[in-house]
């Protein structure tokens, strides 16, 4: 990639969720962005430089450079899907009908409003300092959220009407990148949540194609070496 | 509101702030809902009936009667407000300008995916039972998460180019209403977070709008008599 060339600058760290999520987004849109590191593990999304991009002091970020776009950096991974379906819509991340569209942000809410949120660094640091949890009670609050989710997910991708190659159909949609963003952050927190087959299908699906695999949290700079 | 002929069911509890927020999107648009209970004091999310709704097990789900609708339940408030502005573009709850559409999606966001799951039923049901959080400690993590949510909500309304009489410009967009449906339950809850002026004043102005006023939690069934 051409970074001078880079419609978009990318606030991000190696192992989020969350970015993880854009990264596919532009990968499948063939959207340029020049990533810039947010050291999370440093705090580095705490300090007043980076306040002034996200006053919430979470990644990722995205601002546009295009001429003519708003310099106010976009923030919340699902704003930024929807952003970049608006603006890039081939490939269509979401389908054209409004019922299915439905069931594709509904899916894409479960993982990226349900789950990932009670596992971030933030509830980390808050639940061992305040909370008193020590390394077992976090890990099991891990377990519990990332199973309760996942199991939901694969329910409804067994039960209800839509499902196909993928959680909607037979295109990738944002519930397919919001369900692959919390499988590869578990894998990197070491949390195996098992009877999730169909899920577990979709996700060797998706990571057999470079978009998704290009955006693997450990093949990103400040991944820690493979073991 | 003649029943026979609304057009959606709405699982609802009275208290809860992701239905609150389906509650006043139906109301600005005009669109009829039918409400149907389902007691999360009694754990009723948990039963087989309502499951088969949403495995998630979290309300609100919407189901659209509309003769060629898909009979499937619509989960996650997100994903129900976004469907409701495709299928009644009038009045429009978000901007057109794709900038300004992002922004009020990241302002949504942090009020409905990074503050309010954080502070839901099953969230202090763990906390309580695995986690041992007595009363004290459950107030003090919903006080922080409440607190860091809307202090940098109020920075975003106070620093950021796009805010008007409302969260984004002069007209109510999803923003407002993710925002009032953090206050709303912080009020039930009796949290009290200072120094939010900005969002006080927006606040005031939506709760003398009927639409919002008609959807606060204690004018709903099931709501305890007023103190």
């Amino acid at each position: 990639m051409n970074q001078t060339a880079a419609r978009f600058a990318l606030y991000s760290y190696w192992r989020t969720s969350a970015t993880y999520r854009v990264r596919v987004a532009l990968n499948l849109k063939k959207l340029a962005s020049e990533e810039i590191n947010v050291d999370i593990d440093k705090n580095e999304q705490r300090e007043p430089a980076f306040l002034a991009i996200n006053p919430l002091g979470a990644i990722p970020a995205l601002i546009d450079r295009a001429p003519g776009a708003s310099s106010l950096p976009i923030t919340q991974s699902l704003a930024i899907l929807e952003f970049l379906e608006e603006i890039e819509p081939d490939p269509a991340l979401l389908p054209a009908d409004p019922w299915a569209r439905a069931r594709v942000r509904a899916l894409a809410g479960m993982m990226a409003t349900d789950t990932h949120p009670l596992i971030t660094p933030r509830i980390k640091k808050y639940l061992t300092a305040a909370g008193g949890f020590d390394d077992a009670k976090w890990r099991a609050w891990q377990t519990n959220w990332f199973s309760t989710g996942l199991g939901a997910y694969e329910e409804c991708l067994t039960k209800q009407p839509g499902s196909g190659r993928y959680s909607q159909g037979d295109s990738i949609t944002i519930a397919d990148i919001c369900l692959a963003s919390v499988m590869v952050v578990a894998r990197v927190f070491k949390i195996e949540v098992t009877n999730i087959p169909t899920i577990d299908r979709i996700m060797a699906d998706l990571e057999s194609l470079p978009e998704f695999a290009r955006a693997d949290p450990r093949r990103q700079a400040g991944a820690p070496a493979a073991a």
